[in-house]
């Protein structure tokens, strides 16, 4: 494995025990039932152990999104033409998509990231780490090589440093790339081995025709690459995509720094599965935000021991559904501030509280 | 019935469709794949349907907290001693409860109502509107009179009316009062026909013995009381609450004022179902927020063909779900407002858009 990648993974370790036990002490503290606001306690006290910080300021966040081109459109495997990928990436840049909205409303900076589109881009915002101008058809060959996808790993965790060093201390992985839930789909079916049936959805919307052309190329794609599950870029470079290495690189520089990372539809969840192959303990470090409309997106998150909080039935990506979910990563970090204990209010506790909670 | 609360379900029309189809319309014109923001894209449509407005100004909310007591406490139902409930309305007027936090970060303004709390209660902010202290024991005997139910649903109404002529436009139901889910049960269980094991949780946290016991009382009390089920407010007195009824009000006079009404978590949703069986399109202006971890929870939400968006496994009540859905609300109306259409983008439309849409 390329040295960087591997320095990175060493610098990934558990998360702080102690700063967790001391956020659910905390929490049985306030006026509330004790586990009574549910995944948010989880989330608190994940939250802890990921900062070392029972009050982590979290306030300053970004939404990378990673956007690339798949060789395997050839195949027609998108409802979408594949020139929408370069068409959203100007739309990002220009703030007038799902996700720039969104993230306005949360406060959330979006970095749009150019990794492989398959169209000369420039754009004073536009991050520059184009590793190639989309992959190839995986249905024939490779999607990549090995080092093409190791350097787009790199490409990832690059601009985390570069948004640690400017401030951000929460991420949310976000993606553009026509045609990347086939390659997701591909990922997911030979890091998991469920069969492509069950690891293929309809994307931006195939009908049922489609469908099994789509579950078809995926098939194709394995039978012709054979990947290695145990090699999780072997994977990644064969059968994955560009955006999908790059989030890998998010995500395992988020973990490395200490930082949350909220991981968002398919496409990001398949590039976390990536991410916990080759260090486990980055599991620790991702928080789920929504269950999409995509087939396979829960069994995927089951994978990697997350719940999601949201279920919206959305399927849009870019990071949409991660950055909703800010609002609930605020929501228990305002309470773990801001709310009353039994002392301070004068509230009587229940039989739930304390030791010999029922609950 | 009450000529007062007959005038205000007579006000309670059908939502607006030509403004729901204009939503609809403009949804599909975004840079977005066709129904990708999944329950969101209904919500905006709901919302100009219920306000007449595919913009609607949403931004003065209130959470509505009904505080009350009951009777039936003194069948050790409840985790929690009844002296909670006087407890926790002065830290909701203190504002160091939950809902206060969540309100405060979704801008939303929290009213406390005593509306049948078992205890002299005064403060400048709190809204007096107590029909008695606390209810009967259900088990014994009906929780209240009729004319007492009618009462707290015409103080439910009363409290809109004032938040409305303060501008407000979006409301919250919340409640707070020791042993409302037991009451909630008994109500959900004579309304859908479902048996009170069914009906039954754990409340704030009860262990298998308790759980048990509350699911007798339960049954005694539908078995003393047999209330009407073609009757909502026989059912509403006999074995409801009045914070319940209260909340039955609130959720009328919305709809009756053609504003939203987000439904907080199972006693919220008691209230809902009574509205619903009172006036069947005030459903229409309901917004379910979250799906607590109270069993029948969700059940009680799909009798009001309502789906939760939030799966948080959240049992606090008071609001706090209700209000963690006003980010969502948000969400949609800044898409609506915000986002770039596929033609002022320059973005090409799939195989999904337009009339013969796959998905």
């Amino acid at each position: 494995m390329n040295h960087l990648i591997a320095q990175i993974i060493d610098k990934i370790s558990a998360p702080d025990e102690a700063a967790s036990a001391a956020a659910a002490e905390h929490l049985d503290q306030l006026t509330k039932p004790p586990g009574s606001l549910g995944k948010l306690e989880n989330l608190a006290v994940k939250l802890a152990g990921i900062t070392g910080n029972v009050h982590p300021d979290l306030s300053k966040r970004s939404v990378i999104v990673m956007a690339a081109d798949h060789g395997v459109c050839e195949e027609g495997i998108s409802a979408f033409p594949a020139e929408v990928t370069p068409q959203m990436v100007h739309n990002f840049l220009a703030g007038g998509a799902a996700v720039n909205v969104l993230a306005r409303q949360a406060g959330a900076e979006v970095m749009c990231v150019d990794i492989g589109v398959n169209a000369e881009l420039s754009h004073p915002e536009l991050v520059m780490k184009k590793i190639r101008y989309g992959t190839a058809n995986m249905a024939k060959g490779p999607a990549m090589s090995r080092e093409e996808a190791e350097a787009a790993v790199l490409a990832g965790i690059d601009t985390v440093k570069g948004a640690v060093a400017n401030g951000s201390r929460l991420f949310v992985t976000g993606e553009m790339g026509i045609g990347n839930t086939t390659a997701s789909a591909a990922v997911m079916s030979v890091l998991t081995g469920k069969s492509p049936q069950e690891c293929v959805g309809r994307g931006t919307g195939l009908n049922d025709e489609r469908l099994q052309h789509k579950i078809a190329i995926v098939q194709k794609a394995i039978d012709v690459n054979q990947p290695n599950v145990n090699d999780p870029l072997d994977v990644l470079s064969k059968v994955g995509g560009l955006e999908i290495a790059g989030l890998t690189g998010v995500i395992l520089a988020a973990a490395a720094h200490h930082c949350p990372v909220v991981i968002d539809g398919f496409i990001s969840s398949a590039a976390a599965l990536i991410a916990q192959r080759l260090a486990p303990e980055t599991a620790h470090y991702m928080i789920a935000s929504h269950a999409s409309h995509e087939q396979g997106h829960e069994q995927l998150l089951g994978e990697l021991g997350l719940a999601p909080m949201l279920h919206l039935d959305m399927r849009l990506g870019e990071g949409t559904g991660g950055v909703l979910a800010l609002h609930l990563i605020d929501a228990i970090c305002r309470v773990m501030s801001e709310m009353a204990t039994f002392e301070s209010a004068g509230v009587s506790t229940g039989e739930g509280a304390g030791p010999e909670a029922t609950v």
